[in-house]
């Protein structure tokens, strides 16, 4: 097979379905969606058939535990996916809204349109989920996709692209839309992510090494996400039980988040007071803490167990553990903890608990970081709990789209000019 | 000289400024903005000194004229950058600007705050107003700057540097928040496009080779124009003294500039009731029409000289000539229009002429192109003519900023969410 002609005809064809996407109305769309909820419904069964082949190749070719998991759908899963279908098509649909049309000296209206990039190519490993929820979220904002999921996932990703063209075809939308590199060659991805002239954006999601490797050589515009950094700054005016609550949330409501915290900074003057209570509860939940000397000093004089107590050396200032692990520091006050964020964040998300306007104020202003928190849990930081109904993934670039990215994320603004006859003079 | 070194410095420091831009206040900013335009203006001598310099230096190593044209430096030259940067001040300040605070059910309220993209590389050819237009554009949106400009501006550009570095300290912001690389080793553009750690985005102004080498070369995103080759169509309800009104202007009334009209699409029911009229106005201003045979035949027959047709190729319909020529073809109406604009089109900017509704809410919808226009010249695709106050360039790309780029687009929003103490269930 030759990988690169394939790749340039799905490319060909994703290209020309964009230009009828970027035109198709919402009813069109919404019944897409639908058709395909319903469609993955009737056929869970054969989904589940298709994912069980995959996983007993994968299991043969040795894959991880972890690789496992993530492989794995369950009716319950393949449930959740038709119902993430049924609320895409339930939100507003972002594409030709206009707006902000103002009259300008010479005569012309000038406003803006909302369109779709164009042709948005998925890479991603595993999860066969993310094949719907990826497709839908396209469809919806009116881009042409092409879905390059893992070899592991080969056979159910299939079986998802035969129930999402069907759903297009019932709606009269060019199946070409959405497709599925139907090859595991990896040649496939180096393929995708140099063809400007038929992809505009690439969206991967995975390992930082994969998400990496693919920005090095991408060239064409890639909207990722790599680490999740993110800290917690108890400030000089915090609540104690606000900052407990909060610390407790953002670290140990789930390990494995890009959203849960990986520091925690405290200022000194709440550091003895604040401290002990929130080690015990971490050392209690299994969390093992990385301090600075001073943090340490406090945490051993309250009594928290050696063996969940370590020194925090320079790495672990820039570390994502996506574990039961902390990285603890006390600082001077609200200017060191932002100097500290701004210089070892993943500039993801980061919390401070203050009761002090103006610190929230500073904080929220001079952080550089994609969301920034007062008094709240950085696992806020998700496309549902912001609001935009779903997300494609959390952008941690300024360029574009920055933080959860949901439809509007994926999609640009165009000039219009409502004229009547002027010409410049 | 190490240049590698050299613009890791200038990469370091921009960046230390780069936070202190950020949370630079109104006031501040546009002490700086004010005080640079009083420099200039008390310097404008010393600065044409400068320029004399850099032009007999240019003139011994035989730069072309149009060259030398653009690196000449007059009094009225000077005075207008100064009135630029006094314009500059008088915007409104985009950094800081929050909105679209919503409660979520979970009792967290999520907004959005605008914030400087950090870091911005310019890259450009001859023209010393850049430096100053670009200095004052990253000022006022809270970035820090390198400015990269032409080894023939070098002169004058380390004198307006100095008048911008003074305008900063006196408004008590970091001087380093504007730097001119004072080298004119080409290796420095090597590695100012390929500094991550230091440099948020590029913007590189100046012809299509320098553009496309950047684009390939860099390693941090970049917002860039390439061609502008813009179409005026003629569609069957056109109203024909607005239609040669428009494509008068489009196409005549700067044949230099990027968004002149290098295309022109009649549709054939009004072609020989239109064409004649629109062609005589070309032919008597000079501009050779390259039509296909249809549009030669209504032209040869509307007495239009020989000498001004030629027979349009397959390149012709691609082409940005900068020059008194156009591109000419009869569609069948607006389905073809659409489709030829789609095909051959940079993406710029493109208008139709037509009286009917529904033409034109499918040509504004259909036509993919950074701005589209109904019964208005092409030449208005401007940032000043569109209300921005100034441009830093003219996106053809869809991702971030599309079509005239303001100060906005030298911004990111960044999600704020206020918080009463909320963790996530």
């Amino acid at each position: 097979m030759d990988v690169l002609a394939y790749m340039q005809t799905l490319g060909r064809e994703a290209r020309a379905a964009s230009r009828a996407m970027a035109r198709a109305d919402t009813r069109a769309k919404n019944l897409a969606l639908m058709t395909i909820a319903a469609a993955i419904r009737r056929d869970a069964s054969a989904l589940l058939k298709a994912n069980a082949e995959d996983l007993a190749a994968a299991r043969e070719a040795g894959l991880e535990a972890a690789m496992l998991d993530r492989l794995t759908l369950t009716e319950k899963s393949v449930a959740s996916m038709a119902e993430g279908l049924e609320q895409i098509a339930s939100l507003p649909d972002p594409i030709g809204e206009m707006g902000e049309f103002k009259f300008r000296p010479s005569g012309i209206q000038v406003g803006k349109m909302r369109v779709p990039l164009g042709v948005i190519g998925i890479i991603y490993e595993a999860r066969p989920n993310v094949t719907v929820d990826a497709a839908g979220l396209c469809l919806k904002s009116g881009n042409a996709t092409i879905l390059r999921g893992g070899s592991e996932a080969i056979r159910c990703n299939r079986a998802l692209a035969a129930l999402v063209q069907e759903g297009l075809r019932a709606a009269g939308l060019p199946h070409t839309a959405v497709q599925v590199v139907d090859t595991t060659d990896r040649a496939a991805v180096g393929a995708l992510i140099t063809m400007p002239e038929f992809v505009d954006v690439i969206v991967p999601r995975g390992g930082k090494g994969l998400i990496e490797r693919i920005s090095r050589e991408a060239r064409v515009p890639v909207i990722k996400h790599l680490d999740g950094n993110c800290h917690v700054y108890v400030d000089d005016e915090a609540d104690a039980a606000k900052a407990l609550r909060i610390v407790e949330n953002a670290k140990t409501q789930r390990y494995g988040t890009c959203n849960t915290a990986e520091s925690l900074l405290v200022a000194r003057s709440v550091a003895a007071a604040q401290l002990p209570a929130i080690g015990k509860m971490l050392a209690e939940k299994g969390v093992e803490m990385r301090g600075c000397e001073e943090a340490l000093s406090i945490l051993r004089g309250a009594g928290v167990s050696a063996d969940k107590l370590k020194s925090a050396t320079e790495q672990d200032w820039s570390e994502e553990y996506l574990a039961p692990i902390i990285a603890v520091k006390v600082v001077s006050g609200l200017d060191e903890a932002i100097e500290h964020i701004n210089t070892y964040s993943s500039q993801h998300t980061e919390a401070i608990i203050t009761e002090n306007y103006s610190h929230a104020m500073r904080f929220l202003r001079e952080v550089d970081s994609a969301s920034v928190m007062v008094n709240a849990s950085t696992r806020f930081a998700d496309g549902f709990e912001f609001g935009l109904g779903a997300e494609i993934g959390i952008s941690t670039d300024k360029i574009h789209a920055r933080g959860p990215v949901g439809l509007e994320g994926l999609t640009s603004q165009k000039w219009v000019v409502l004229g009547h006859g002027e010409v410049r003079s």
